[in-house]
């Protein structure tokens, strides 16, 4: 296709192929657990993360030709909730997606070394950003050690110590899928990209999208259920996940349990958006 | 919200309005007859309409800006079907919503008056571009009486003639909801943006789309149908819809039939877009 072959892609297109990224992860369907174009949480649904993907577009624009990771997290985090209700719906998505997409827009044939080397240059700011948006999208996370969050004294302490983004991430990687993405150079995200660029050859979008999604529940345990439950939680959706692909329990089955538990992968979503990203800017078409 | 206070409200503003209403419009279930997020048709799916709507952001963001109304619908009409594999998804759509979003941008606070102004001092130039993105989308119509759209002699015929593109909405009129639109000063898109969001605040953005859907098809036949089948099909749903209305059917029934009888009312769908614009572009929130 004319649009993969350029050599630079422009920045809007890189921008839409990321926000039909969310839009398609959002919709795949049924997505066990996770809000989907037929499932709603009481506080969020599914229109909530339509408009939120849509309403960051600009930003996304940005990323291709300025600002720090930490800056576009934070402004990104902010706009999205001007658009619809349902509070935070990106923040993990972004923490990869803004590195992504810099990278593809500046070596589209290789987005993953270019997206570690970006990782690797985050400075303090990116870092003290990042903490801002944070504490504002008011994500609940455990995983970072002595930093906690929600604090202005964090902040001090991150200029104090001269932590970077990627020290944060690296700090957090342990207990956080997403953050590990940044320390492991991406690997869940491309290792979904090809599955999913793979299935769509022989079949639908949503299936592809579907299974893909079901493969990453069951190669490891979800770190945002770990973190809202724990991790015995974590492993019994793996454990699930695992049942439904080696068919001892239906796709059905395992979306009404997680649905009614009110169980929702949350970081297996982020590593999906990465995943559809790569694929649609590398010419996967719809 | 203060997004709506601003006097002059941004290109990228505006253009995600467009996008999202497009998506929200698409989402909306059940939509009778028309694909949502529920209902695929064998040739064009759900997925297929969002990616169009995302696709055709930076002419939408152009749209603010510069560019005449033929041009812009040709360009979108290119431009939505390198995004999916649905064909032509958007066509009626794009006709409404770019004097729609040129008129928001130069008027917010009287987008209805700017956009018949901006109908009329269309061009022959933007009538032969519409031409151009008529035959391209293969929209088959039967309305523009001695203009046949897939002709390039009609070209020649405008020229000669000296017809602006709102001089052929007001020859297709009669037998087209969408160009009677142009004509009769955006009556049914502002009246469903009023409907809208009325209802979006004693209820959900859903209920409110396909409700106020609901009675465009009872108001009026839609002409989408009359042209894909004829006036005895279109008075059907309109009988119909009225039944659903006055609760002599269900929803769901209405729904049924329709999809079983591939009747897609498709110019509704298109107003439906219109009026969503309308209502996000004045504040309405997800």
């Amino acid at each position: 296709m004319s649009r993969s072959m350029e050599r630079i892609p422009k920045p809007s297109y890189l921008a839409r192929c990321a926000v039909l990224a969310m839009a398609l992860e959002v919709s795949g369907t049924p997505k066990p657990g996770n809000i989907d174009r037929d499932h709603d949480y009481p506080d969020t649904k599914y229109e909530d993360f339509l408009a939120a993907a849509i309403g960051v577009y600009p930003i996304l624009e940005r990323a291709c030709r300025e600002g720090g990771i930490g800056e576009l997290i934070l402004d990104s985090s902010e706009e999205s909730v001007m658009w619809q209700s349902g509070g935070n719906t990106h923040f993990g998505a972004f923490i990869l997606l803004f590195p992504l997409i810099k990278a593809a827009s500046v070596n589209p044939h290789g987005i993953q070394d270019a997206a570690i080397s970006i990782t690797r240059e985050t400075t303090i700011e990116d870092a003290v950003d990042f903490y801002r948006a944070f504490s504002k999208v008011q994500v609940k996370m455990k995983g970072s050690d002595d930093l906690d969050a929600s604090d202005e004294r964090s902040i001090d302490e991150i200029r104090r110590r001269g932590l970077t983004l990627f020290d944060i991430m690296e700090i957090s990687a342990k207990n956080d899928m997403v953050a590990r993405e940044w320390v492991n150079g991406f690997t869940r995200s491309f290792q979904s990209a090809d599955m999913i660029a793979e299935r769509r050859i022989s079949g639908t979008l949503n299936d592809a999208i579907v299974l893909t999604y079901l493969e990453l529940l069951a190669n490891e345990p979800d770190t945002f259920v770990v973190k809202k439950y724990d991790l015995e939680k974590a492993l019994y959706v793996q454990g699930l996940a695992i049942d439904v692909l080696e068919r001892r329990m239906t796709l059905n089955e395992l979306s009404r349990r997680l649905y009614s538990e009110k169980i929702n992968p949350g970081s297996s979503a982020d590593i999906m958006i990465a995943g559809i990203f790569i694929a649609l800017s590398r010419g996967m078409r719809v």
